[in-house]
């Protein structure tokens, strides 16, 4: 066992990725798109299959969308629409105190929705499949980890050494089935962690692995560890998680529920009165997930022995709460008992070469449905970044923002989770003077309030070198400086496009392309292909001032020196590092796509002209009216200019003829 | 060659589906979600990768959802939303004309749509492989077929037997590639008729296919023979295609065009002064189908060589009619020239055994969009019908049910068709006074007047024993005799749901599930799993008084003498044969699930109460308010009861009262 192979040419990639859950899945995505050559490797041996995270948020099904598969996520998913609030009445009996909406109306064209993440891991893999030649590597295990850090800064370095293990089977664990019929399940349904990939695998995938108990050593450019909370990455740099590490213990169950409660099928926050809480959390398939609180005290009291839990105990614990109403199963999905704390990593990065994300630099409750959100996210944020870099077209610099960015992510929703978690857990209060308790007024609004910020379409990156806002990068993001010295700094003009916040995620609303009519959510031509956008509103076309006014950027813009023709490489199409894209306001009718000029609509030999660039804010036959303006927040005449980063965030706003605050913007980090 | 196999039980099937286009997949489709085996098979080598027929029209769409995969379609058509007119001013010189929808807003919740008929059947073939055992078996050509008459009316009997080839590699035509340059396009781009599936299709997959060069006999209770227009089925039944054989000559261009013609992405219908007349049809993948009128006489005159025709000559052509604006090319996918004829076939059946469907009964002009879709409409509407009477539900008599409505939608398609063919292909009038030439008012009305025919969404069949429908079943359909004797005829009140219309498919409007307030377009309820319908509109249940009707209702359905109960095999769930739907018009707050007797949603020991079969009539979170009360034409007080065929169409309506009418109902064709 443990010959080395001579890899050749292979033992180089680009990037490596350790971990294959969703944060090291979507990093490969974005890889896929940009040609980056990848390794991805995974100590399990299978993907999983049941139980672990579930909630897919606006945001993260956006992104899923940025990449053309959210519609599997949402065609199999149970849609989450309303949450139900249960209080003890003054007898102390449970009721229905409120309904609510679960997502907030009118702020992401998708809801919230569950699918079990091996579904989503799936859907990753068929795209992959589908878009590059990168595969997960399964059942490796990374054994060592050197970083030449006197390279860090050179373009053409290979600074990172790994060393990967292909494990023989004995060496993964046994499979386990959790699927069990009431009071039957195995007891290895208790697992260390809450959702830990590991625990749920099914059998290796025996077939044609010839590497199988060999080593292998790997040099790399640059590495993400998305090795979950016990990440060996992590342990490599050195680097801790930082935070309280317990809370109350809670059990989970997957079920089929036979049960005379009423709203089974919504999301439920339920308060006992004395007997603890649970969340009903609706899936598909007919299962329902419950989490159910085990213990009544925070810390200390009666240490409770999780390895004596038992889905009959879970079970009786969820009756307590439930009652009068009634819970029974024939059918058990998964099951496990949990105990958490919320922690957040010290660094994500090893000089920009090495960097962390998902579980293994954030850990809190699974509650709020955010723990596959915010990772998926974490390496959404990156990996265009990385990609930028290592295709010539971006400074290293921009690497930087990304800890700037989501390490103050993960400190929110750490802070979130922390006071969310303790509203639920407490005993409520019995009347204003009950001090002790937990005021239900209180957690109704943490709980509205914690839906805007789940849904991942509040988050507001900092200034930056790739955000063009007011302020300081410091104090914006997590204390790291990415800022841009002020004599070189561009200006964004916010007001012009009131409602296309800098530093947030593009809006989407509805527009019709000009060549055949046809209505777009304006975020599904934002496609993730890496690709910065110069987002032209040309105002009402229609009007002859206007459109010279379009037609003069668009000379500017094609012209030799322009930033668009110096930061696009010669041998490319002429939009494939920055695209532009055209929304105007006149009717569709009024004008057609040869009155722009050809940089609105660029010309090929083989393709003729690009008929999916230019699109207006006009009503369509079947599907409304957008009002993209309107809900952009842009004056209708004269319009606006915005630039999006590859992720759709807003990187900056100005006029039409603020051509010279484009280039200085693309300037402070793109490379000719 | 040819030894005779001995393949066991596998000799005998349910039902024998000759040829494997648009039609006979439908077919299978069917079977396999009704646990019928069939068995499927196709004498070209592989599917077909381009050319062909491409447009799906709303129903159908609707119906590929019903099985659901109509958002793989959705996902990578082409959608098309506006219908350009170019006619000739007085100058001569085309202009455009008029601009109107495409599809009619509001008669489907989908629009028409273009793909490529070889990604439908990548579609069914992906559904197959999920829902059963089923694969379509190719490089196979029936040989010899013999049919015992007298054994037609025994449900027991396998009455047919067919000889089938297993062809080798020589057998099967060899490959052709059309993708071709501008003028470089193989001489065998010109095909026999229009479309034909043969010629361009891929080199036989040449693995694993151990019959090869043997025979096989299969014995079959039912067969259809959806083997195009050359149908080998319909030749051993010396049945014929009745109609006109000639049309003008046409060619057909699949590129991707590079032209200053503004519409180019859009669907246009251009009549020029004196050069004939050019389809505009914008696909997927950046092509455009362009249908070239290539001689101005419809027969007679200087007969013209088709052979001879290249797709320069086409382009040519396509040229002098689009002057003064320009087209050319440099990636041409697939060319062909076609003349074709209306014709439509004097029987669909022979003793309700042997059918015939798709081409093999009706031929016309592919420029209406029609082909696929009313092929597939064929064995959709075929299919469950032989599945009920296989699985023993339903008596044989239906199956005359057949013939009755599609051969009289084959007729009117084929009245449309000869049409519209003659209008477009006709010089427009210059004047008013130009009585040779076509009115361009009319060819407008009629092109209108077109696409509401053509959305498949008009379709009305006739009375019969299975739409309880007012008049005469003979007048109503082909003229074939398919009614009930007046003393055991169910007695439909149309007037209780004014716009669910008896005989045609049930429209669609947003309901919100009970149980989740998740709003679902109601006809995603309607899937296609061969169960019959019972919706209960159950009005306004928070009234005691109405609410007491629907409880009666319930408990007259789940006694042991109902037609529920009776049609029902007692070893099957309740809801197996006639599925019990309610959409109330309550507020959905109002009422509770449970608050429903259990027929309404039926109990199971291993799934507890079924959560998706109770709907509300009112607004959701999201997607505003499907108001389907008022959209279907139901009192929102006291409702009504309405029974749906399981492929969607309206057979009854009726009081919540009228119980011993909807048993009279299924008592005319139901088995217990």
């Amino acid at each position: 066992m443990g010959s080395i192979t001579n890899a050749g040419d292979n033992s180089k990639v680009d990037v490596l990725v350790v971990g294959a859950g969703p944060a090291g899945m979507m990093a490969v995505t974005w890889f896929a798109r940009c040609g980056i050559k990848a390794k991805i490797v995974d100590k399990r041996g299978t993907k999983i299959y049941n139980g672990q995270a579930d909630g897919l948020q606006c945001r993260t099904l956006e992104i899923l969308d940025s990449f053309e598969f959210a519609d599997r996520a949402w065609k199999e998913g149970n849609h989450m629409l309303e949450i139900c609030l249960w209080n003890p009445g003054r007898d102390g009996v449970i009721r229905r105190s409120d309904r609510i909406p679960d997502t907030i109306p009118g702020i992401s064209r998708f809801q919230q929705l569950v699918l079990h993440q091996g579904r989503i891991e799936r859907f990753f893999l068929d795209s992959l499949k589908d878009h590059s030649d990168i595969r997960v590597e399964r059942g490796v295990l990374p054994q060592s980890l050197t970083f030449d850090e006197s390279k860090a800064e050179d373009d053409d370095a290979y600074p990172i050494k790994v060393t990967l293990k292909h494990l023989t089977e004995d060496e993964i664990n046994p499979p386990q089935s959790n699927a069990t019929k009431c009071g039957a399940a195995p007891s290895d349904g208790l697992y260390r962690s809450n959702m830990a990939p590991d625990d749920t695998e099914e059998l290796l995938n025996k077939t044609a692995n010839d590497k199988v108990g060999t080593q292998e050593t790997i040099q790399a450019k640059y590495m993400i560890g998305c090795d979950g909370a016990h990440s060996w990455t992590r342990k490599q740099l050195g680097y801790t998680l930082d935070g309280e590490q317990t809370d109350y213990i809670w059990g989970v169950l997957d079920i089929i529920p036979i049960t005379d409660f009423p709203d089974i099928r919504q999301r439920c926050a339920i308060h006992s009165a004395n007997s603890g809480s649970v969340m009903v959390i609706p899936r598909e398939n007919k299962l329902v997930r419950l989490y159910i609180q085990m213990t009544t005290t925070e810390k200390g009291g009666e240490p409770v022995d999780r390895t004596n839990i038992t889905p009959a105990m879970i079970l009786e614990c969820a009756n307590r709460t439930l009652a009068p109403y009634k819970l029974s199963y024939e059918y058990c999905d998964w099951w496990t008992a949990y105990q958490i704390g919320q922690r957040v990593g010290s660094n994500f990065s090893k000089n920009e070469r090495i960097f962390l994300a998902g579980d293994a630099v954030h850990t809190h409750s699974p509650k709020a449905g955010q723990g596959m959100n915010v990772s998926m996210q974490d390496t959404y944020n990156l990996c265009w970044k990385i990609s930028a870099v290592l295709n010539g077209t971006a400074d290293r610099r921009i690497l930087k923002t990304y800890q700037s960015e989501r390490r103050r992510i993960a400190q929110d929703l750490i802070a979130f989770d922390h006071k969310f978690s303790r509203l639920f857990s407490g005993r409520p209060a019995k009347d204003m003077m009950d001090e002790a308790g937990i005021s239900m007024e209180e957690f109704k609004n943490a709980f509205e309030k914690g839906n805007l910020f789940a849904s991942g379409v509040a988050v507001d990156y900092g200034a930056s070198l790739i955000v063009a806002k007011d302020g300081s990068s410091i104090d914006q993001g997590d204390g790291t400086d990415v800022g841009v010295i002020n004599s070189k700094r561009a200006v964004s003009k916010q007001q012009l496009a009131t409602n296309v916040k800098l530093g947030m995620r593009m809006p989407s609303f509805k527009v019709l392309n000009q060549s055949d009519a046809r209505p777009w959510h304006f975020q599904e031509i934002l496609r993730s292909t890496g690709q910065w956008r110069l987002v032209v509103f040309a105002g009402d076309v229609s009007d002859k001032g206007q459109m010279s006014r379009v037609q003069k950027l668009g000379e500017t813009l094609a012209a030799n020196d322009s930033f668009i023709s110096r930061f696009t490489p010669a041998s490319k199409p002429i939009n494939s590092v920055i695209e532009i894209l055209t929304i105007h306001s006149a009717p569709r009718a009024s004008t057609e796509l040869h009155d722009f000029h050809d940089i609105f609509h660029p010309y090929s030999k083989r393709d003729g002209w690009d008929y999916w660039k230019i699109y207006a804010d006009d009503i369509s036959y079947h599907e409304g009216h957008g009002k993209a303006y309107e809900n952009y927040g842009v004056d209708k005449k004269k319009g606006c200019a915005v630039i999006l980063r590859p992720d759709q965030y807003v990187s900056w706003v100005g006029e039409l003829e603020d051509v010279q605050d484009m280039d200085r913007f693309f300037s402070g980090f793109m490379k000719m």
